[in-house]
């Protein structure tokens, strides 16, 4: 039993992983860029968002927003004066706890292509599914909050290894919690050695250039 | 096509009750009471559990532990000489991204159910689908970390409407957070009115005495 449910699960990929790769041609045709962006639930996207979708010099940023329901950050992002798209996985998906390739394919024809450099597809919250469904990005940026302790990157291996970038996020809160960076940092070499990290708050706005710096550069 | 997925989704979900019902069954024959312990990643649900499970006098507390792999809170609550069993959802069942009837009715040879009067199962961090699936619970607890921002009922609101308690937690975080709780609590009984709420620090012990006295009526 459990062997049939694997291959049904691989399956179910396979046929992910076509409509993903039809989706980056329909983006390169178009000159645009695509980040697929993941953490858990409250780890800070939408608040770093805010801070680099207004105010990357250079690179027209749109953001395409996936929740289960309701329309909070997308309402917080447009108010920003970008080009914002609601992706809701209740109920038309049934209630999915993250986004995959026929999703977004859904949302192409909403999606503003031919203003935009990048486009930024804001997971739903979520450390286990999300980085498991390509949606035809170029690149993988996941969020790790400091306050979700340092153990992180072993309790969910595939999806820091899945990214190309690691935002350690809310580091205005280190001196008031009992969080080991080293170990943290550790403990992210032991499962995705070497993989670009920047430490940010959106909160103060530290390490917040070098984030737009490597956005500029995944947009080029 | 959606109304196709829906109905598969459906079919699952009523195959799952049927089981949960099984271990229901089988827990009450055993004197057990079972609890549903649920939170997004790094909210805090281990070092609650850390606080309580030998702590709490007059409740012999027995653990399941849901993780996608590993055993890193399995052995932080073995440490405390309570009787833990982990249970991984890697690789045995897919990878799932939370515990479903099945895969606790698989763990039941393994529970002391003899030695204990509560069974704490800990789901896989995650607050979407580990709402969907009951696993033969009498009661479910979910925890919000302060840290995770006001706005989580409304981004989440199976999760909050399907818990019998709320764990406010990380409350020594609230004078270096833009956290306004009355918020939270609005948000909170929007999509679950007058749920039981209690604001807790596993960090400084607050709040804790109030948590043991409700397992201890959810144990009688």
């Amino acid at each position: 039993m459990h062997r049939t449910k694997v291959r049904i699960v691989e399956e179910a990929l396979d046929a992910n992983n076509t409509i993903a790769q039809a989706n980056r041609a329909d983006f390169d045709r178009a000159g645009v860029r695509v980040v697929n962006f993941m953490s858990a639930p409250g780890a800070g996207k939408t608040a770093l968002l805010e801070h680099v979708v207004a105010d990357t010099p250079g690179v027209r940023i749109g953001v395409l927003e996936g929740d289960v329901q309701g329309s909070m950050d997308a309402d917080r992002l447009a108010a920003l004066h970008v080009p914002v798209t609601q992706l809701n996985t209740d109920p038309s998906f049934g209630s999915e706890c993250h986004l995959d390739a026929n999703m977004v394919r859904s949302a192409l024809p909403e999606l503003p292509l031919a203003e935009i450099d990048l486009l930024v597809i804001e997971n739903v919250g979520n450390l286990v599914c999300p980085a498991e469904f390509r949606v035809g990005e170029d690149a993988r940026i996941m969020v790790s909050a400091v306050s979700e302790g340092e153990e992180k990157p072993l309790k969910y291996p595939l999806m820091f290894r899945a990214c190309e970038l690691v935002l350690i996020n809310k580091i205005d809160l280190l001196p008031h919690l009992d969080f080991d960076l080293d170990r943290f940092l550790y403990n992210l070499d032991a499962v995705h050695p070497g993989v670009t990290r920047l430490l940010v708050s959106a909160r103060t706005g530290e390490g917040l250039g070098a984030w737009c710096d490597w956005l500029r550069v995944a947009a080029g």
